[in-house]
């Protein structure tokens, strides 16, 4: 039976801002790259025609298919494999979110080449965070980056306090 | 010709954490409470079956009413008025985003009182906050609340720093 | 044995910014109203001439005693007690640095009667920072609020990010 | 007459969290590199036995001597300068704060390898950011980085909001 990844899911509201930011339409391919649990590829199913979601992790594809089965999405191409590779032979995603690589630059560098016209990195580290500016800065592709940071309220002896969650980084590109 | 309201509009982050939160369903009846520019409007628009843009001022309704024009939005209802009489008479919406009132407790309580499953109050002032909060805990549909807090980038000296937007209180209530 | 109490001490950056906004002096007293651990008592007794460290709580005041003596502060007046009825009898502090109290609004307006000059109230919750807040307007001391956020580094898969320390509120007052 | 240097001054609120890590003692010598205002060695004067305050530009030497005097500091030598070459020939300082340099790197260099012991860099730009740290990483003298963010109320329409300061960054190093 698959197990969920042990990489973190995406929050809620970073997802919310990372498909604000995409905006997948109805006639348009999405890439989720290093899809994780599936729950990014889910939720742009609803958007686009079709979602790639990609994974090296046997045990990820597995997961987020069986999240995908439950959640009756349809329109889910799961792909095992490192990007840019796994995406060769398949017609270029108009819109990429990628969550987790081992290759970012060459990741950022493909998609910009083939034509992606818009894509987010989300991403917790600094180095992380430095490569995806300075790589898409040196395409010309880059937009903005944003520091997300949300706390939530929980009880604390009759009282509300905020905890926060770790700050999260979206970088956004396009063409 | 109409003129964007003067209260500042809601920032897309936030618009899409609120929406994500609110979630409404295309058989649903949406309101928006404090519309302004209409942007949270317009952009429900595109998931709900109606919206209802409520605002008391009748330019920030004039000029929301453009903006939907301009958006090819045409399913949403302008209410010129105080919420929550201005409601009255009307199905009640199964989602609200309350984005500014005069009279935020009766608000709130008159959506829970009829039915309103999903609502989010976004605000910048700890009073409001606090009257948010205590309000729905009072109705028992409180859910959470969140700071949500964006940076953005912006070139210093050849170099890239981040900017804060405005902290803004997102408060979730429901039934 | 002495045990350091159970609720969590003052951050070291939380308590740089409080005592900076306090600026205790070598001729003043200083008061230090639930001690807790001590550790915003012997970082002020550098400063001040003499520090009155109040917690009605027996363990925490042999604990922050403990640590006094380990640090060599001798100018720490340990009293066990619910302010402001344990202040009662003494001198009035010049300033004050108010990190835990069941009685809130007495303290303040009690220090705000007998002429303390400078305090700051620091906590988590909400309903503590309105009522510093509220308590301080109709005194006619408020000054300011601060929200103190900091995050610090930790590794992460071979780089670097940033994890968030629970954000603080400092309400500042003075006459 | 001395005007103030263009670049900003440290916030309070930073101020004295730098000063809480670097902690200067009566017996030592601390350096503010990029003293720019002169705010940061002020403050440090009142806890070294002597302060070197350096920056390359002669109007913030001026201003920042103007203030020194006004401030009553006597104990603060001018260095103008590019560091680490101005620090040649004097006794390594014990302490440093880095406020800004052109060549931070080499200055970091330079004070580790004179055996400072305890160094804050302050920044808001990502790039200096990762050189801080990588720099420090490579000489085996990183402690951590802080991600310091304050917001301080403001009246707004009867009530009170939060108000961001921008996100400043404070990597610690230390023998």
């Amino acid at each position: 039976m698959p197990q969920p990844p042990t990489a973190g899911s995406t929050a809620d509201e970073v997802l919310a801002i990372a498909l604000g930011k995409l905006a997948p339409r109805p006639d348009e391919v999405f890439a989720d790259i290093g899809c994780g649990s599936g729950k990014v590829s889910i939720a742009a199913s609803a958007l686009a025609r079709e979602v790639y979601a990609i994974d090296r992790r046997p045990e990820a594809i597995a997961w987020a298919r069986e999240q995908a089965r439950a959640a009756g999405s349809q329109n889910i191409r799961f792909l095992e494999g490192e990007a840019p590779g796994a995406l060769a032979g398949l017609p270029a995603p108009d819109s990429a979110f990628i969550g987790g690589s081992g290759n970012l630059a060459a990741v950022i560098g493909a998609l910009a080449t083939r034509g992606t016209r818009r894509m987010v990195v989300s991403c917790v580290r600094l180095e992380t965070l430095s490569t995806a500016i300075s790589t898409m800065r040196d395409l010309g592709i880059f937009r903005e980056a944003l520091l997300v940071q949300v706390a939530r309220t929980k009880d604390l002896a009759g009282g509300t306090m905020f905890v926060p969650a770790n700050p999260v980084y979206l970088v956004i590109g396009g063409a």
